[in-house]
């Protein structure tokens, strides 16, 4: 068990560098200046957990432990430091992305039930504290939520959700149901990049 | 009584469907995916009401039925299946809008006046519940806010607000008191629009 | 001590009405009307500390007092009348933007430090209640955040929550503590605008 909560931790390590980097580096391409890149890195860190605190009428998590701040100013620092490097590990951000994405989304799932919502609900939560730190991302940046045009991405977390509940209803137990749904938004991302999979996009009247 | 609340409920119903409408056609004229159209919808219909709760410091109302998800996503699918007689309905969306925009007022007016707030942050309330949601579609579209430029919007329900508040301060009987505030939105909006009406604009200097 | 508390809120009163010409200012420049002004106002004025009374979980601080609306609505009517002279009173409005940003500041970390936040989370605080309004002021204009790219302006309210901090853990007399947190960030920010100071740009890839 000890075992487990150190994989999940350095998993949402990873996750949270990789989304802070994400905002960092998209901060990087409108040349905003050191703090414009720290807030948009914490914008995707944890802009999405925090609307879901909001919402479930907690304190946010990231005020309880400094961890997330420091991660994000770590990210900084590397940006700058590797800013020529970063391309090459475009390959290492997308699946630290991904990991985060598949973690964050059962963090929120979690959260939610234990704060008495219903399914419906924790998965509408789960995508939220997944996803929506992007779309913060992109309009403080000015530009249109990259999430609702290019391939599948808030929809993979809807699919860790379903399954996640289908396996509780069935009993399963935690860890594999856990497993499961963090397998199935992993997958639903990767396929979804490595084929350009997008849902249909909406007819111009 | 009862025939009264099912008025409303159809009413509520048309509200919320035409403000999701109106998220998802703005989604479209930006080619956006159906998730993305989905979320423009949700934004309108229940972005004011969730702002005014969380600022009111209660849970936000569509975490306690799921009757506004679903009634976003039936919105979305009427858009992808009639996408090309939409326009034709035009009147039908304005109308259902105001209508909608008055009984949001009205409701974010009373929930707020049943949390303990004096009426001058009820009218205010009011007003975001009604109108902030698709201030939050226009951010998320990357276009500047449409009503702070365009026809009279929240400044009807400003007015049905202050109706309300007068009238309550008079000792009317609250279904006399809901009626006016009511139709006073849905006239000035219904005048601005059919005269173009519109709040002078500020000069630049 | 009744003299400090005077002084005190005539530079709360000339921050919040410094703070909301600026958003009805950028408002005019986009040619919204009288309303998108007001909101554009409201929003610099009282944006950030909304966002720190929703995250330490208690009620907005502009709904216990009108006095921020009418201060808003003191400065639309200002703008309105004196359009042509604004720009003369620049240095003025620099100024008590400057007082503004400041004063808010510290009333961010004292109010996170009554709501037995950590200092680290305080200083957060205290930047987002200065500098947050202008965020928003932005996003609904449709404008790249003008502080993630000019002169330092959030840095100040952050070094000013520093002294305030060091001064703490030293048991400096409150008064002393204030008034050099207050003036750190006053200097830094006259400073960074009289020398053109900014933080590093981040190297786009």
């Amino acid at each position: 068990m000890e075992y487990d909560i150190l994989v999940q931790q350095i998993i949402e390590f990873l996750g949270t560098f990789a989304f802070a980097i994400s905002g960092i580096r998209h901060a990087a391409s409108k040349r905003f200046d050191w703090f414009g890149g720290y807030v948009c890195g914490i914008a995707v860190a944890i802009g999405g957990g925090t609307i879901r605190d909001v919402m479930l009428g907690t304190t946010p998590f990231w005020m309880t432990n400094p961890i997330y701040m420091e991660c994000t100013a770590m990210a900084l620092l590397f940006v700058i430091v590797f800013a020529r490097h970063l391309k090459r590990l475009s390959n290492a951000w997308f699946a630290f992305d991904t990991l985060g994405l598949a973690l964050f989304n059962i963090a929120g799932i979690q959260k939610s039930i234990v704060f008495g919502q219903p399914f419906w609900v924790a998965i509408i939560m789960g995508c939220i504290t997944g996803a929506a730190g992007g779309v913060i991302r992109d309009v403080l940046l000015n530009n249109e939520p990259v999430i609702f045009r290019k391939e599948i991405y808030a929809i993979a977390a809807v699919a860790g959700g379903l399954a996640y509940w289908g396996l509780v209803v069935l009993n399963v137990p935690i860890e594999v149901t856990v497993f499961v749904s963090f397998a199935t938004t992993c997958l639903i991302r990767f396929m979804a990049v490595k084929y350009h999979l997008s849902l249909p996009k909406l007819k111009n009247e």
